[in-house]
């Protein structure tokens, strides 16, 4: 083995070098091989550099899109009537972040969708209406606005509307997770609706009172058997705490939805969180290595994120991506709901945040 | 709201159905929206569906174009003198699988890569070689052939050869699955090779001996303070385990490398195995949803995985892409070492396989 | 060493045989020894063997007593007024289970009793009175009949009465086990009361409703940050239980309270539980290895105990035994509180129990 | 309800107040009640203040009653031939700590020590010979001096000494804790010795190796699958540490064994530990609240508890109660083992240590 060529040919021009170098890599391309040297700094970053950018939909434009959706399709045709909300910077991957999809879907009055499983964890959380429901294994939840719902990894799920309007909900996936992972497994039912085993709102009772059945043992999917999360429940905890404290600086009044038979995420693969943010109130600028998705339950604010600026509104959603610095001025007292893949960071030790109020 | 479309108006044509709704989709496409329903069984699909594809590289070839590398630059300049294994079906994303990356480290007598540290964990397997050094939080290694050393999230780590002949191994990343959370942090240290701060095989002392310190707390990184799994060792346990039972049909004699202070992966984003095949054995078909990186430490075995077939030895890589049903018909005594993203799928629900023998 | 005298000489007789030993255990004794093989059968029982007996308090008659003690002592001169229920098996030892303390406690309006904290976990099941208040870390909490309330260890915790009636209520400690760990600490408060640092029920606001603070973590007593149970939830949890399918044929309806941040018991130390036995059930033996303290909420049952029979009405209390068999015949819908050392049994694997119906 | 007499009646004299008070108590107590106030701060005490007190155990004396013993009665006759080592403050209870029971075994060349499995977890620690056998669960290991070795709860197991010299080793139990949770199951075999399922050895290969078998699952005893902790590697361990740094002022240089499939202790009941003490060292005081018993592996220490004091040499036992402040003064480089049921007081939250170096 002779010496390398940098240290014992200094006199050989940039160029050949290049030039040589290049002919290397194009004749060990051939053999599936690629220099790490010349993208090693592409692919370990300093900070996130992924294309996700921030964004926002208006609700009232996105609602106008439906209706035509409705007119367009039927759920049955459709399996699931949804509008994607596509990243700008990741247009045609589906995706609202890197790991992430988020879309809103719609159901009228008498339609159904009809009933599916698949290894991606799904999130809703309700828009509009009131009365449609959600059944999961074996298990029907009635949805209204604010409600937080989960159909965990590998569970049949159906989705129908016995109300007499048309209910809107946001639906958040790690379809791109799981991608990355290739670890998709999916599956129908015979069944349109899937049939039915305990009461509506069971799951509430068993589980979501500070209680469990004495023979509960986890599922092998790892997610809450507390699939539904009443939004009055939410509201009395977010209001109530103000008299407890002064809000985070950052993050306002800010509460993770649980697993109570874990303390952990509702299911592995995605947070969701819910946080007040009292009227006047202009928060310091936070950032995280999970990009996150936020709709607008209540009231009214002002995102900054890096250089972009828009106003958010009741059901409208947003999208920070991984790192980027954003602040929150409140108009109006304002109940944030989001999601993000920062479980799966955590379980990977590779979540970071920045509450210093320093970019 | 008008009733669906398809439902009310029976006698449009298809193709005035289909030239209606892709209207659509380019307007609303221009709101960063897309139709969920024209690609669903695309993002769920009912079985992995990735372009990764089974490969195989063979180390004498591969060696040859290593020592031309060593020609073409130093170790000093390229940082890290890696050829990295492309998947033939993910060329240019420096991917080995959809979340891992592999690649062939070469160090010359001599020579340093600088101390650095990132979100990705690494792992290496070393094939050549007897001497060199990584070090990792003030403490060296010395890597001998077929030993399993670790450098986890975040840690500095370097590495140099103070032996008289080139050292290579093989590296693993979790460089993909860290992009698609968007979540890569490094630092380059100020100095090339970090200070050490204990003796040589110290984390074996306090570590692999079946205790640990009194003290011991765990890191935020999640991993184990054992960080290097000398060959020695592995080699006795898998050969021992004959005298106590029939290999698994599937896997033969197969251990995973343990963090002995948690009983999981060494790294949380990573698994890594050691498996014995005996001389004559043909295992049955198995599947698991990680694609999974091999390299041949001893003894020779024909692979078939769906269509694909080829014969390993010594020191050759091979990959199994997530959910390809393969086979070993083992010519001799072999030891595969393997890393794949397990530990990821199982902590996120996600794992599955398939040892039925039937695919 | 001669070869074992019972094996050389054969003809000695037995009573020489015990001579000859109980003089060596005389001599061994002095020197702090003593033979194993006299009392491995007692030390190392075929099942559960304490002299713990099951018993029965009637509300009815101890209520009188209590009344006399309030009379004769003041909550301040007694710092905890308080009946030990001692069980008839382990008299002198204030214990109700060989692992457990219980008694009754009472505060009158305008009464406190005063701050301190102890190794001792706490907890208590409110039977009589409402308004009085516990208060726990900084936070009160206000009680009333049928809520479940811990202080959990080295919390300082203090009560008081603002109401105008008497308030009783169950206390249970895990005082015998703290002893046989030889592990007790304690401490007085210099105030009688601590001072607030949230508003009342703000725990049930932050850890009850299905949410925990974002920035929560786990405190190193490894107690439910949730410390009061509001009976009207267990309630509608247990009659609407009742709709989701058949009881369990041993135990009814059976709940148990959690930790919602972690699953577990509500303390480490002590597991308490919610049961709903439906009138005109007559349960099947049942019997576990954890001693359990009962108190009746509502209804009539009556309580067989493998010769003991009793009739417990509302504000009864009982103990059964580790390992005795029993079953309740149901006069009334009956809803019955319980606690025991279960989730130390569990964690250290030791916990069995027997539903087969079969003693 | 009249006010309190304390209160009312300020002029009645003491013992009038007394004597009301103890016939309450006397008519209450035959109603199974009694007074907490009586006995609070015994129940309750401000620091651990059991019976228990510092006791040391020359070997060299012991040994000749173990001789003795072996002359009186076969290891069959008493199925385990062991002089309980009592605490002087607790004689009578077969006790060594109020939690733990300790007693030297001896087998002679040719005996058995037959098959039974009980709740209550062993460990062993071997004191002298080398050669006998202990068989768990159908795997044989062969003992060596300084050898550590479990027998977890619920595992049969029996001993046997295949060697031509006696064996003696230190026991060491759980059976006070077990008996303070009343949880005590024992069941003998119908077979003197186990049949062997698994090579001897297996376990090391299997699981001491920084590896374990990819489809290994937890046992119900949560007890470590590696059951045999070789002295080489404890040594080796201990002192290669040296050279990593100044020992701990309190411990010297500490390591506890642990199960690698999990990172806790080998038996969820009790802790083991070895620890290096330097020559010429004299560690500073330190409390702990589990009581803790020692045995000499190597060298000489004076010992210094509260106002104890003796000297211990190699293969002597002593005990340490809890809180009991103490010191070591090493004449000679020791090794000492211990064990304690520290596991259990860190899962309950219940352990306290002072390491101030101050009293």
């Amino acid at each position: 083995m002779t010496p390398p060529a940098t240290a014992s040919t200094p006199t050989r021009s940039p160029e050949a070098i290049r030039a040589e170098r290049e002919a290397f890599y194009a004749r060990i391309g051939q053999d599936n091989l690629a220099p790490l040297w010349e993208q090693l700094h592409n692919l370990v970053t300093k900070t996130p550099t992924s294309a996700c950018v921030p964004a926002h939909w208006s609700y009232n434009q996105v609602r106008a899109y439906i209706t035509e959706a409705t007119d367009l399709i039927t759920a049955q045709e459709a399996e699931r009537r949804v509008l994607i909300l596509e990243n700008p910077g990741l247009r045609g991957k589906a995706a609202i972040t890197t790991s992430l999809y988020a879309g809103l879907q719609c159901i009228l009055p008498g339609e159904v969708a009809r009933a599916h499983r698949h290894s991606q964890s799904a999130l809703r959380l309700i828009l509009e209406g009131d009365g449609a429901y959600t059944s999961v294994n074996g298990e029907k939840t009635i949805m209204r606005r604010g409600d937080f719902v989960t159909t965990p990894s590998w569970t049949f799920h159906d989705h129908g509307n016995d109300s007499d309007k048309p209910m809107v909900w946001l639906d958040g996936l790690d379809v791109q997770l799981v991608a990355a992972l290739d670890a998709s497994f999916a599956e129908s039912s015979n069944d349109d609706q899937q049939a039915l085993q305990r009461p509506v709102g069971d799951s509430v009772l068993r589980y979501g009172n500070g209680m469990a059945p004495v023979d509960w043992t986890p599922a092998p999917n790892k997610a809450s058997p507390l699939f539904c999360y009443p939004y009055a429940r939410t509201r009395e905890s977010l209001f109530g705490m103000q008299a407890g404290g002064q809000p985070d600086p950052c993050l306002g009044y800010k509460l993770r939805y649980i697993d109570p038979l874990t303390g952990g995420a509702p299911m592995p693969t995605m947070g969701a969180y819910a946080q007040l943010l009292p009227r006047g109130m202009t928060t310091l600028p936070y950032q995280c290595s999970s990009g996150t998705v936020f709709a607008v339950l209540e009231g009214e604010v002002d995102v900054q994120v890096n250089d972009t600026r828009f106003t958010a509104v009741p059901n409208d959603v947003f999208v920070i991506p991984s790192w980027a610095a954003h602040t929150f001025s409140v108009r109006d007292d304002a109940v944030l709901f989001s999601f993000s893949d920062r479980p799966v960071q955590e379980a990977l030790a590779l979540y970071r945040e920045n509450r210093s109020g320093r970019v």
